[in-house]
């Protein structure tokens, strides 16, 4: 459907919800603990400075605001409305506030698209409004939003009972309302302040995307945490994530439905979404957001976040007072993927001056002595940041930070660390009361209870790091026009090969034969052992009829087997059979594409055998690829060892495959009417040796492959 | 060397530690911030009861009381002396300690094992000392204990800064005393309340697994946290661990040095300790403890722990007020291995009829409307675990919950609920201030800020509950006498064949052979297609000498195999070739034993191929294991898929390997002299087909292996 206002212009009127100068409510209630009272209650009590206009054609006065009938009679055009109306009248009302000249509107109601067809009707009568009149609407069946420097909060959630505390560096946006005000709560209960919380709801109109764009876009947002059970729109995700990366804002984003129960109870949540599980994990690799699992991890990332450090190296420096517990963040570093680098050995030898018996390799120790001589921590920290050159540093002084014995001498000492490494990503692990760990965050230190949470959260900032690194990025929507397309019905084997032609996509050589003696002919230019297969539109699956024969040696053979396979090949149409000559050696791989509904063209790897089959051992992308993104997708699966050259084999043809999967990634993207490609095995040769498809098969959209 | 006191008298006079009636302090010091200052001020203002010495030769009072010169001036043989005293005068100072009668001593000074080979030595006098004398000694190099029923603090930590509260049912004990104590810091800021706090330090003479086989018998004591780098005496630990499983005792456990990083930090820490941390590993599973990576994970199953509740299904229900927390909850449970068993259909109906459009599959949402009916709570709870037979329930209720208008209507009706299901692992997932959290504890529940973690504790009960569950196991040192030896010196595939024989561990049919007659006749008595290798003790790798010969259909070639193989074992000592049927099909295995220098005999079992080479996908037991234990083993690796029958191919005779590995680990704990046992390949057929090895070889006690 188009729509009436220029997408940019629509969402720069986001302003009107989220910084808005007058606002009504409609549904007001009397009663501050009401889903009609509270967010008048929060409007009236939380330092919102706007105009506020209570509807209740019932009451005079609400909350010892004068009320007006309708929204009509408010004496202003609003800029936003909040609704908060029984869903069968949500309509009309919507379309009086867009009359009345509001800009936005907030819905709270239910009974929309969660509630199955109906809903689904009623919904859309929701969006055609918004997309007429250009009024923004956030919801319906949503908890509204929070805005912390407008001190605006149209919410009926209990997340204000005790008052809003002032903005932070935190943007969220969850399409879950209950989740979105949790975790808010949750950060709050951290004393990670706030900038905005918009809960999207059913989405008829604002979606995650739009908002995570516009809070890349604000200067005061120093990193988004979003939350969704699935998106309608892929390129306006992706478009989204890509304004983030160019701004250098991190995005932590949970999305659930990994597991069948786990996607089952969110499709009965909402309205269903499509799109499999799997590439929104690619996507979000691939654009450098960082998925979380759990509520903790996306707040110990965000967190991690509003210190602005992203290093792009993943030394790792440990700093312990306890010999244990730096065996333990060690440990964990290695499991996070970081780099526990040894301390030079001028540098170590530094430290054993210091103090003989400790441990200086890294994890430093300073062991108890720290109790008596508080210049071992500067001591220590300095040597290790100044010779060991760490980007980033874990210290673990767990309650001893906060002994009052201590307290002032170690943030003086801190203190001067900080202001001697002010580019290093810093972290201590404290415990103590809050107001104690305040003391050390105003010192400039990210702290941690535990150092293993830490320790992720570092490794989360190095992934940040190298992901805004790479600033030359292409576009994705511009690289995936489309210039090509495949016809819209079954494609045999050689036909598949034709389209693939020019595409740097490596396949065996091949010769195409329609009669014996051609077979024959084409055994004879190879001059070696070839293998024979049927070429034909309705046989996917060749070995089951059958369809190949392997390993022929002499021309009337290959005369035999083209005679043979169109035999077997009864009640199917080839178009003829295809010589090949036999590869051997090399490791199997498989190469593929699928075309996601939300998402489009993505590309699969994997190593053949048990890796895809028992381990499920695969890798993917929105295609096309850049030959570095195409290597880390070689390098995420386990196989990827086996091609390095485990088990005593020489190391394979790498460039080789990656070229391959950045050609295919290309196709892929440039062509229109694919529905899925296999390249299966896909063998990959010694370094220099090359690589290519023994086997291709495209699958045109709307043509169900079968089998 | 032999120990002066049985070992079971000796573990009583831990008593004197622990619940002493007077103690000494040498080295007192009348600074309450110094090392030998704290633990006398704790004594003096925590509500110690009994009779407490200073000794200092400098002082007549120490912190207001009458201080002594020496341990002798001392007017009674106290329970416990207290040692901080530099390390040089430590062995005189423990001598006059015993000499005086003191029944135990705690050594805070340093500069012992950890400090090379003169500390090595330096410490053996004072093993020595306990030995001889009976004195039992903690540490040297630690920070001291805490018991809190008989409030003795002795310890130099600052963890009693703030004061120490009332007693709880976790015990912990650690090796490193900065970790112990930190362990105490975080149980407490968590309101979980300690029984003990024993920091080993460098164990001259109490150990860690002493200290858990006394918490086991400790009736107020509901779960025993340990922390380790390494053990020295792996029986001592099993039998700690075997004592604590007959008594319901949940142990979780802290070892380090799973990387390599990790384990050289841990081995910098402390005199090294050997034993692979593979080995520790299966130990822990094997004896149902639970082995935690963080410091969280450690306190949040301690935590779950003190419900006393360990189910033995795993069946878990889920209610939220959060569709989005409900897909979240239902991924997690799945990863942690729990069965989010969807409700049956009448209860679905039933609570369908309560909210209808809100999911009743499992996770139950009760949606926003909680908040307007309080009944929906219980009734949901109710219907989940009456109908769903849930024996795990865990409710997502975050801020919500600390309403002060929902409150008091909340905990009514979860107490209710509680008071129905008092058998039922609960858990809530709260965010509150502390005192409104207590409340819901108070009612019978067990919080969790992040319903994440609630999940992984619950998911650690059931595998307690397992392991209590089976309560017939056998003890594992009896099983391991020795009845059986394997000479000491190489052995050939034949000898390793023969000491099998009758062991119930299948090998492939065989025939010896010591000519080429032989070898015609073994052929002949197979009437199939067989192999030929050579025997040989000085051959361990055959097939890098071409020293096997497959697929032999002739008695001539058998005849020829013999002597290709004799001539390429020149300069070797063959004492024959063995002469097997070829075998086809089945899936190859590796079964092996290695015996651990601190735990004995273990068994391995693993696929073949990249399962073991690239994904090191093997699991260990120590040996002998049972049938259950062996199918577990089995079900750990990832290959377990491919046996089950993963790639369209038949399952596997499961049964047949179980059995076979059974075999194997008992020949493994009953002999002598073994080094390691390698079948490989084992080769597992098809249901009913049975299993063998079609390989076998065994290396005798200090015979390198070669190659």
């Amino acid at each position: 459907m188009p729509k009436a206002t220029p997408p940019s212009d629509r969402t720069a009127r986001l302003r009107f919800l989220l910084e808005p100068e007058s606002v009504a409510i409609i549904g007001a209630s009397d009663d501050p603990s009401r889903i009609g009272g509270r967010p008048l209650r929060y409007l009236l009590n939380e330092g919102f400075e706007g105009a506020v206009y209570p509807v209740n054609p019932n009451r005079d006065t609400v909350q010892g605001k004068k009320a007006f009938p309708t929204i009509t009679d408010v004496p202003e055009a609003v800029d936003c409305a909040v609704i908060s109306v029984p869903a069968k009248i949500v309509p009309e009302t919507l379309e009086a506030c867009a009359a009345s000249g509001a800009k936005s509107a907030i819905i709270f109601s239910s009974g929309f698209a969660e509630m199955g067809d109906e809903g689904v009707a009623k919904q859309s009568e929701l969006s055609a409004i918004s997309e007429r009149t250009g009024i923004r609407v956030v919801g319906p069946n949503c908890l509204g939003l929070l805005s912390f420097r407008s001190r605006f909060f149209p919410t009926f959630s209990s997340s204000g009972d005790a008052g809003y505390p002032d903005a932070g560096p935190l943007a969220i946006v969850s399409q879950s309302g209950a989740y979105g005000t949790h975790v808010y709560a949750v950060a709050r209960s951290w004393g990670l302040g706030v900038s905005h919380v918009i809960t999207t709801g059913n989405e008829c109109d604002v979606d995650v995307a739009e908002c995570i764009s516009w809070m890349a876009d604000d200067e005061n947002v120093k990193v988004i945490a979003a939350y969704a059970e699935g998106v309608k729109d892929g390129d306006a995700l992706i478009g989204a994530f890509e304004k983030a990366r160019a701004n250098k804002k991190p995005i932590v984003f949970m999305k659930v439905g990994r597991s069948e129960e786990g996607a089952a109870a969110a499709a009965s949540h909402t309205a269903s979404l499509a799109g499999s599980d799997e590439i929104y994990d690619a996507v979000f690799r691939q654009f450098g957001v960082h998925r979380a699992s759990t509520t903790e991890e996306l707040l110990d990332v965000a967190y991690a976040c509003t210190g602005s450090i992203h290093p792009t190296s993943k030394r790792i420096g440990l700093i312990t007072l306890s010999g244990g517990v730096g065996a333990q963040m060690a440990d964990h570093a290695k499991l996070a993927g970081l780099d526990v680098a040894p301390m030079p050995d001028a540098a170590q030898a530094k430290l054993k001056a210091l103090l003989p018996f400790a441990s200086a390799l890294n994890p430093v120790d300073t062991t108890a002595h720290f109790f008596n001589d508080m210049n071992l921590v500067r001591e220590n920290f300095a040597i290790m940041l100044e010779e060991g050159r760490y980007d980033i540093a874990v210290a673990f002084f767990t309650m001893v930070a906060a002994s009052p014995y201590l307290i002032d001498d170690l943030i003086a000492e801190l203190e001067g660390i900080r202001a001697r490494f002010p580019d290093r990503l810093l972290f201590l692990s404290l415990l103590g009361p809050p107001e104690v760990v305040q003391r050390y965050r105003d010192a400039g230190y990210l702290t941690y209870e535990d150092p293993c949470r830490a320790i992720d959260a570092a490794a989360a900032m190095v992934t940040f790091g190298k992901s805004f690194a790479e600033s030359a990025r292409p576009i994705h929507k511009e690289q995936g026009a489309k210039t090509h397309a495949v016809p819209s019905r079954p494609l045999s084997e050689w036909a598949s090969r034709e389209l693939m032609a020019d595409t740097g996509v490596p396949l065996v050589e091949a010769v195409f034969a329609t009669s014996a003696d051609q077979a024959a002919e084409a055994y004879a230019k190879f001059n070696a052992p070839v293998a024979v297969k049927i070429s034909a539109p309705d046989i996917t699956h060749k070995t089951e009829i059958g369809g190949v024969v392997l390993n022929i040696e002499m021309a009337d053979e290959a005369r035999r087997a083209y005679e043979d396979l169109m035999s077997r090949a009864k009640g199917s149409t080839p178009d003829g059979v295809i010589v090949s000559p036999m590869i051997s050696g090399g490791i199997e791989c498989i190469l593929g594409v699928q075309v996601d509904p939300v998402f489009g063209p993505t590309i699969m790897f994997g190593l053949g055998g048990v890796f895809v089959e028992v381990f499920n051992d695969v890798s993917f992308r929105l295609a096309p690829v850049t030959p570095d993104e195409a290597l880390r997708m070689i390098e995420e699966t386990k196989g990827a060892a086996l091609l390095r050259g485990a088990r005593g084999k020489p190391p394979s043809d790498m460039r080789a495959l990656a070229e391959a999967i950045v050609a295919l990634s290309e196709f892929a993207a440039r062509t229109e009417g694919v529905q899925s490609i296999d390249l299966n095995p896909f063998v990959v040769m010694s370094e220099g040796q090359g690589a290519m498809a023994l086997d291709c098969l495209i699958v045109a959209k709307d043509q169900p492959e079968d089998g």
